[in-house]
């Protein structure tokens, strides 16, 4: 087992670097500020997965053309409280957050409002887009499907991407309540933790290709297949591909995206299967303001309330209190505003390259 | 181990005997309808837990005071898109589809629209009030808090209920996917199955008062806890409890209902505790129109597609090929159609209770 060494940045250089290697690329100064904020964030709340470490393999996807640096998004509104982007092949970390702030906009209106994306990529974490949401007191959601790793309960093909669910709610002198949840029994970074310790893993979070459990960290790379959440039959699997389903189709089959085990893959070096059921990955995303439930400051005392009380739950470890949903990523954004972010050595040699290759300083 | 035996019934006699009752006690002809509808369409879908044996339930909590058979039900709407119900203390069974159906018409109006309720009781199957969106080619939503037995990960508290949500979505030739799914570990109905025929359930699915794990069916009656969906934390117990959390603030804390450990109790034999943070249960239902996202021929040819791609999913067992959420369900429902609904001796005893006490033949 090799130790692991990091290297540490602070936030803002980060931002600054992935924001000029987007522009190296041709996106808008815009755009490339967005993306530098949404994978940034990633890595601020301590999901290493889908921060910085994405960036060659949005790079791969550029350079195959799958991902349009220059996309010309167009929004449909055929009814008041539903909106639909054609993202024109952007990427996500873009598109979800300008379909986020129409779905704001529409809120501001009606009380709820909703946009459909479809033509797009990867979005980054789910949970930037929700807590859009909260900066105007309104309650967030989103999800989005993604490349195919996942079975159905009972099946050993993969259909389903981890799919995340966001949610967002915003309280009094509390911090917000964050779900972000992949759907899965386990995410991608799990198991990469796993593999660079060369550690087993768990039963119940990967199979063989043959449907047999494994606790090889390597399975899936191996052409296994993760599993929902649940795990098995007698555990709830069958509701953790439920949920990965619910996902599916409102991020896919709704918008006109792509969906189940013809979604785009994310790593460049597989083209997506021929046939495409609709165009793109798919995300949704959308709002309600509770004050359209009932008086603000009351909702807002309820949410504080709940907060507190749930923290007080008693503990099983009298030394591991019981969080609230969010709590761990602000935890570690706080720390890490205050000390910087680790990134592994692995990572800190990709950002490296991408540098020599684009003539961006790291 | 006993056999268990069952009485067979047809759907159309428990609806005449389960409206009957609810008329004797002072119900609407309309509202007892209503409840015979819901109650007896989980006993046909299978979900025996949520049907006619509830009835002896609702019963006491009619007796104590805590249902009102003839609630001044009182829709609020500040805003476009959102309804508030303030439900009088009536049976959920009756609340949710009257704020589904002003769900509907609000999407009829503007492509989506939602209808909290407070004030309100047990709403039956999610499912049944999700689905009544279908009928109008609308996606239905549909959850609700419920008494407290579920713990949130690392703690030993029954903190949330098995809170429910539901998502049903609308197809073309293709009947449409349900997700309806408890967000605990297991629904209470496996528990009773168990404890019937006295064997030991899954690790899992219940602790004891101290966080040990049991495989005691009878530990929950003991004072124990059911565990949320994830079981524990290498598979994903927090995504369980943020599920369960996300459903009790949406349901409780934004419409003004009671939430967490306050959430009123089924049982009539508990009281709810002091200093109530809210009136009641609360429930959250709405739809989406998918028209408003693209054209619906389309939508429901592609859900066609996503069904049917589904079910062909290679299966570990060639015996048993993958089924799509709602599929169970449904196949139980024309069985039970055709050849009537089996009510195991405890219920039919029960039953034939209730019948002599409110003077209702069965």
């Amino acid at each position: 087992m090799n130790p692991v060494s990091y290297e540490i940045f602070h936030a803002e250089r980060l931002k600054d670097f992935v924001r000029a290697i987007f522009e190296s690329q041709g996106f808008s100064e815009e755009h490339a500020l967005t993306c530098a904020e949404v994978l940034v964030s990633a890595d601020a709340r301590g999901i290493d997965s889908h921060g910085v470490a994405r960036l060659s393999g949005y790079l791969r996807l550029i350079e195959k053309g799958r991902i349009n640096p220059k996309p010309h998004m167009v929004f449909q509104q055929e009814r008041k409280a539903i909106a639909q982007l054609n993202a024109d092949g952007a990427i996500g970390l873009v598109s979800a957050p300008a379909a986020m702030q129409r779905a704001i906009e529409i809120t501001q209106e009606l009380g709820s409002g909703w946009c459909g994306i479809h033509n797009s990529n990867h979005f980054g974490i789910a949970g930037y887009h929700a807590l859009m949401a909260v900066e105007h007191d309104f309650i967030g959601m989103a999800m989005t499907n993604a490349s195919p790793l996942v079975s159905p309960s009972g099946g050993k093909e993969r259909m389903l991407g981890t799919n995340p669910i966001a949610v967002a709610v915003p309280a009094g002198e509390e911090p917000p309540f964050v779900l972000d949840m992949a759907t899965s029994a386990a995410a991608n970074g799990k198991l990469e933790i796993a593999q660079r310790q060369n550690k087993p893993i768990p039963e119940g979070w990967v199979m063989n290709s043959d449907g047999t459990n494994s606790k090889d960290p390597l399975a899936l790379k191996a052409g296994g297949l993760l599993l929902g959440l649940g795990s098995d039959a007698d555990h709830g699997y069958h509701k953790g591909y439920g949920l990965g389903a619910w996902v599916d189709i409102f991020s896919g089959v709704l918008n006109g995206g792509s969906f189940g085990p013809w979604a785009p893959p994310f790593v460049a070096f597989l083209d997506p299967v021929d046939n495409q059921p609709g165009k793109g990955l798919g995300h949704f995303v959308g709002c309600w303001d509770p004050a359209a439930f009932r008086d603000l400051q009351e909702f807002k005392q309820a949410m504080d309330l709940w907060i507190r009380r749930f923290r007080q739950t008693a503990p099983i470890d009298p030394h591991r209190p019981v969080l609230v949903p969010g709590d761990p990523e602000r935890t570690l954004e706080l720390e890490r505003k205050e000390s910087g972010i680790p990134i592994i050595s692995a990572v800190v040699n990709d950002l490296e390259n991408i540098s020599q290759q684009c003539g961006v300083s790291l």
